[in-house]
């Protein structure tokens, strides 16, 4: 008798029908001898539709309205499966953060897990239910509601197979697992086996929609399996685990959008030139992700980050500050920009990689605009209309089309090693 | 600085438009100097549809889930108003049970207030914010939540105002206040500038809609006034309070349908006969409303009780069990029935009342199949289809339609007393 931790998306549950689909599963695990926890999302549209009224209310609705606001997704999710679990004869119950003891940081919209209480449910299941649990959502110090950020069930999921101890964690989508990229850009993306939680990670944070990167980050830490697997068919979707096999060097790529890359040249290269800059932005509630500083030659130093590019305009205006108290300093700026990342933990053994990947795109007539890698990513920024031929190339260059996505594409040329 | 408690249901926010519009009320008592706790009630039909897609997804929704689902109406639109509050520059915030301490029975689906503690609202209005509190809801001692019956949000807001010793209870309609009949029936009536808790509890009891019964009995008990005001214009509404005014005989009449009268003859009139029958009904879940037992004449009694329309199977199979038991038992129904309802405190001091009723029934050729009458009430029982030809008829006898319904009504013909 294992115990389970299932998680069900927001399209899993967009129609009455799919609800219902979910409640099989679930009725299926433990007809099989299992104990479940679903944890799920807000159906379909739901958050999007909720965050649109309020923005129709107010343009800045405050953060612990919009949590209050959103959180009746997950809890009307989570009440409807238990009811569709009870109809098929499996006693079930509903718990949301409150009833959980989901406790978290105050930070509204993006808090943190700090622990959970798993007692209540565990008295739950020990008494022969189902626990359907609200994901997404937690409790802070003040008794009020907050939420975990886009994705934020992921997390919750995990966090609860951590507390109960769960033997795996089950994510299901309407997808056939993950893909070596998004099979919408890619046509011929083939879906992944088995992938690693340092390849999960960074493909989640690199574009790959469908594990939340945090999620990620807490499995790894705690060693706890993630199966992602298709809600619709019997398919064996994706497992992201430890995993120590011979690895392909490249098991996927991803495209993130909506992206620009801001340059500062003739920066005096001195200790706290980086603090200042992005002290700054910091002070802005800029969200700076990518930063790529090279050394320098003349004295000053080129220091380029990339941020959305929804938060250029406040972006360029604080550097513009910078450059009136700065003589000699520059600011120039690319938008908008994608960039395309290949990740893969087999990469660090496999030499030229990164040459490779840079021939792919340039082959396409693709400017390479910047890169950064890390030891199992290669990222290059290109201009936005070409990150989708950049991805196809580069998906093409790694063999990720072919039948077994797993065996070693001959031949590589060795310009570069891979990190 | 007066401290108020404004209930909105929810035709009062079924649109954002209109949620702005309680805003604004809101707002308007804040500028005014006073403290505001606004009750709010789910969107428009949301419940409707929410228990809609339950019953889609299970035959018998177990209570405890369907009060989860329920509750995240209210806590929907208390973050909604909250926002469109603070959006106008005035600081609010939602508060759902757990926050503000709603403690009830454990009865899903129609728990009862236990107790409020107020703390956690005072806390937020002495920080000078208005607080917004999800209605309807309450936690019980297992800590699940739980809700207080159609209509629950009247009583959150009365509860609320009593734990607070607020100065007055306002609740917000889309009408102009309380009638002397559906207006949708009786296209004359006239609305009632005010109203005897006694009163208001009889009209709720029997079919107006407009308050629901059991927070009219808490705002009796505790002496709080209650003010229903027009959400829309500036309309005075109707006051609900204590009152020793002369009074017109009757306040307003009320029509309720959808309901059955079972008969049983032949009962053997000895002690316990009532309990029988009643205790075999209650083991079935059926809620009886009005019961009329006649003295006995031959040694058997007759017993007479109103079920609603959709309990009425289930009520003559448990009537027809007691019939196999008893000898010379008899059970005869009539269906569907509706019953007319005269309500006024003045009643009590006017005689003849019940006989001009009677009288006013009669001559449109309607047939009473049963009376019963409480100090300020009598209600008649008659044939569904005849239900509002006898509303029509009963409103105008009593001169409810006239300019200044408070006016007594010249030469009442005293066949009989009023109660």
């Amino acid at each position: 008798m294992a115990l389970i931790v299932q998680k069900y998306g927001g399209m899993c549950l967009a129609t009455l029908e799919r609800i219902g689909l979910a409640a099989d599963r679930v009725v299926g695990s433990v007809k099989a001898g299992d104990r479940v926890v679903a944890v799920v999302s807000a159906r379909g549209k739901t958050t999007d539709e909720l965050l649109g009224e309020a923005q129709i209310l107010a343009k800045n609705p405050p953060a612990r309205e919009l949590d209050a606001l959103l959180a009746t997704g997950e809890q009307e999710s989570a009440a409807l499966l238990a009811i569709a679990i009870g109809s098929r004869g499996v006693p079930a119950v509903s718990m949301g953060p409150y009833q959980c003891g989901i406790f978290t940081t105050s930070t509204h919209g993006h808090a943190r897990v700090r622990g959970i209480d798993g007692n209540a449910i565990r008295k739950n299941l020990e008494g022969g239910k189902v626990v359907v649990v609200a994901g997404f959502v937690g409790v802070n110090e003040s008794g009020d509601l907050t939420t975990l950020g886009r994705g934020g069930s992921d997390k919750t999921a995990v966090v609860i197979a951590h507390a109960l101890s769960a033997d795996r964690c089950e994510v299901y989508k309407d997808v056939a697992g993950l893909s070596t990229a998004n099979p919408k850009v890619v046509p011929e993306a083939q879906k992944i086996d088995c992938a690693s939680f340092d390849e999960m990670l960074e493909l989640s944070a690199t574009g790959a929609k469908i594990l939340q990167a945090d999620a990620v980050e807490i499995a790894k830490r705690f060693g706890i399996p993630i199966h992602i697997r298709p809600q619709f068919t019997d398919g064996a979707g994706t497992r992201v685990e430890d995993t120590d096999l011979e690895r392909a060097e490249v098991a996927g790529c991803t495209l993130s959008k909506d992206e620009a890359i801001v340059t500062l040249t003739g920066v005096p290269d001195r200790p706290g030139k980086l603090t200042q800059v992005f002290e700054t932005l910091a002070g802005r509630a800029v969200n700076v992700d990518t930063i790529i500083v090279n050394p320098s030659l003349d004295g000053t130093a080129q220091i380029s980050f990339s941020v959305p590019l929804k938060d250029l305009e406040t972006t360029l205006a604080a550097c513009r500050g910078l450059e009136r108290q700065v003589s000699h300093m520059g600011v120039f700026h690319h938008e908008p920009v994608a960039k395309v990342s290949i990740v893969g933990v087999g990469m660090q053994h496999h030499p030229g990689v990164a040459a490779r990947m840079f021939r792919a795109i340039s082959e396409e007539q693709v400017n390479i605009l910047a890169v950064t890698t890390s030891e199992i990513k290669i990222t290059c920024a290109v201009a936005a209309a070409e990150g989708e031929k950049a991805l196809r190339a580069v998906h093409a260059a790694f063999g990720l089309g072919q039948e077994s996505s797993q065996s070693p594409v001959p031949d590589p040329p060795s310009k570069a090693g891979s990190s």
